[in-house]
């Protein structure tokens, strides 16, 4: 093991990595596992103390640390992705006074607007003062001790800044190398994990992955497909053909009281995707309506308008989504259509849903 | 509409029902929605006051009436099925000494021993008294008030008694008209819900169900799909053409503390059905391990052993045990194999899974 020790350069035609103290790792099988970085505002005072970014534990640990010398009471968080989101709810959770700042319109936009409002109430109703329609233009230090945190609607003071503005591909020294990056920009790979040279493999955040629903090579940074790609890698690099069979798209967050998650496409995407999709969105019930702490919730299907075929799922409630999502993700990659969806044989007991569930109702719906 | 008027007879040959007070109905299509009734001991004594079966809101009104009229304070409960399992958490929810008598050696014992030991948990850790290997004999007035059960592990007193050891199709008018019962006993139908004679349909508890998993008829009394086949009926009926596309047998419930569900067939079921299965049992968390409220869960997968084809899967744990299951069901119904499983692009946040879930790792174990 060397720690303290960079990575300067990956020299494929020699088999070494060259490291930053001069020293040169032979090597058979490299493994690109470089990951991400948050990604940056490029303004004026963006490096200023105070603002942080939340990549992994240390950046946490620090940003608590901050909270606690400092004795915080005000946060802005920039950016409405799920990092975004989470920390919106953590920042509540020590009673700072939380703002969101965000260019688009609505949180969490790409599930439509009538979900994004839910979204937005959540926020509001736990005391998040939520900027849309606002760009971030700068920082400053100010007077006294805090910062100044200027927009398009306005400047605001503050203690603290959290950039969750999403992420970039770690992709430097594969670029260097030679290795081929893919149209999303993080490294291309092959289902079995091989960059361009097929002796070096990447996984993880750096990498890009196969959508198996639009078809399309697409930049997913989530921690449970860097883990997959990774057991493939190792698996294939020991010896066995394993193939990573890609992603459907399937993503969830909590926030607060609220579950929201998504599978597949929307019904942009899967028009973007060269599809012709429909939609129907329904507002269901979690568990029984006559079940204690049965809770609101919405579904929308998208799905192929010929064929029937599911394309995705977006869903936004109180209890109950991630389940519906995950049955519609196992649905989508055995590509039911909306017919099989309509009578699909769920479990059914009243604690955890009516008998006729969220996804039938919403496949009916959508059959009309 | 006619009430307190029964049916005494079906006429196809001539499309008539005869009523009971003599007059006779004609019809196009006619539906037998018969129901089941409950499956009744043929012991002594089992018609005492006292003894209940549950089988519609009628029956749960006047057991709750008995309850409070009598001041019961004791219940045995017979048989260790859904109904019989969440009425020893009702009972035990009213201070009730509960008993559960039961043949079989453990509840649930169709889960396999492991699991079906946690069902047995989980009941006597909320003061169930389990008596398992246990003949119902029959029963007797008590010398006081109550009643005397007598069980071939000897007799207990009690105030009530609830049997549920089952239900049986209704199918008295079906057969004496001369529509054809299938090899389970109940109404045989096709995929539009007809039975022999196309212009009566049957639906609900009272007809047969195709297994999607074992290609056999099987019979499955639950109100979900009992709701599903009406409406099949009524859309065809109604001049639609639908197909019901049978079931892969989900069935869950909730026990105390305990999630308990199922989908497909277990080792057991596949092997009786001419498969050659494979299973394997893992123990997993329901959402991250770090995360506030993680439960403890097991998960079971049987597959096929040449293909890897999933053939059915059971769980048992503190929470998010029908949420793996449903997504089970939608792969059962996609007919994805092991190594979809392995790698199936499920929604992750921590709220709500690791990053491997329960589902990744059982099927990785049984690829092993």
């Amino acid at each position: 093991m060397k720690l303290h020790t960079r990575v300067a350069a990956i020299r494929p035609e020699q088999r070494k990595v060259e490291l930053s103290d001069g020293e040169a790792l032979p090597f058979d099988h490299l493994v690109l596992a470089t990951g991400a970085g948050c990604r940056r505002p490029d303004v004026p005072g963006e490096h200023l103390e105070g603002i942080f970014c939340l990549r992994n534990v240390a950046d946490a640990l620090r940003i608590k640390r901050f909270i606690d010398e400092r004795r915080v009471r005000r946060a802005v968080v920039v950016g409405a992705g799920l990092v975004s989101l989470e920390m919106c709810e953590a920042f509540r959770s020590l009673d700072l006074e939380t703002t969101l700042v965000y260019r688009g319109a609505l949180p969490q936009h790409r599930l439509g607007e009538e979900f994004a409002q839910q979204v937005l109430q959540e926020l509001e109703g736990n005391g998040v003062t939520f900027m849309g329609g606002t760009k971030l233009e700068g920082f400053e230090q100010a007077a006294k001790a805090g910062l100044v945190v200027h927009t398009s609607n306005g400047s605001l003071e503050t203690d603290l800044v959290l950039l969750g503005i999403g992420v970039v591909p770690e992709v430097r020294l594969a670029a260097e190398a030679g290795l081929a990056l893919g149209s999303t920009g993080a490294i291309a790979v092959n289902d079995r994990m091989q960059t361009s040279v097929p002796f070096i493999y990447a996984a993880g955040d750096c990498c890009e992955s196969h959508h198996r629903v639009s078809h399309r090579p697409v930049y997913a940074p989530l921690g449970d497909i860097a883990n997959k790609q990774g057991r493939i890698a190792g698996a294939n690099i020991g010896g066995q053909h394993l193939s990573f069979p890609g992603i459907v798209g399937s993503i969830c967050f909590k926030v607060f009281g609220l579950e929201v998650a998504s599978t597949g496409l929307t019904e942009n995407e899967a028009r973007e995707a060269g599809l012709e999709p429909v939609s129907a969105a329904i507002k269901g019930v979690s568990k029984a309506h006559v079940y204690p702490g049965a809770a609101e919730l919405r579904l929308r299907l998208v799905a192929e308008a010929e064929s029937g075929r599911l394309l995705g799922a977006q869903g936004v409630g109180g209890g109950g989504v991630v389940s519906r999502i995950n049955a519609l993700a196992a649905a989508l990659t055995g590509g039911l259509a909306l017919e099989d969806l309509a009578y699909l044989d769920l479990a059914y007991a009243p604690p955890f849903s009516g008998a006729w569930d969220p996804v039938h109702i919403a496949a009916q719906q959508l059959l009309k």
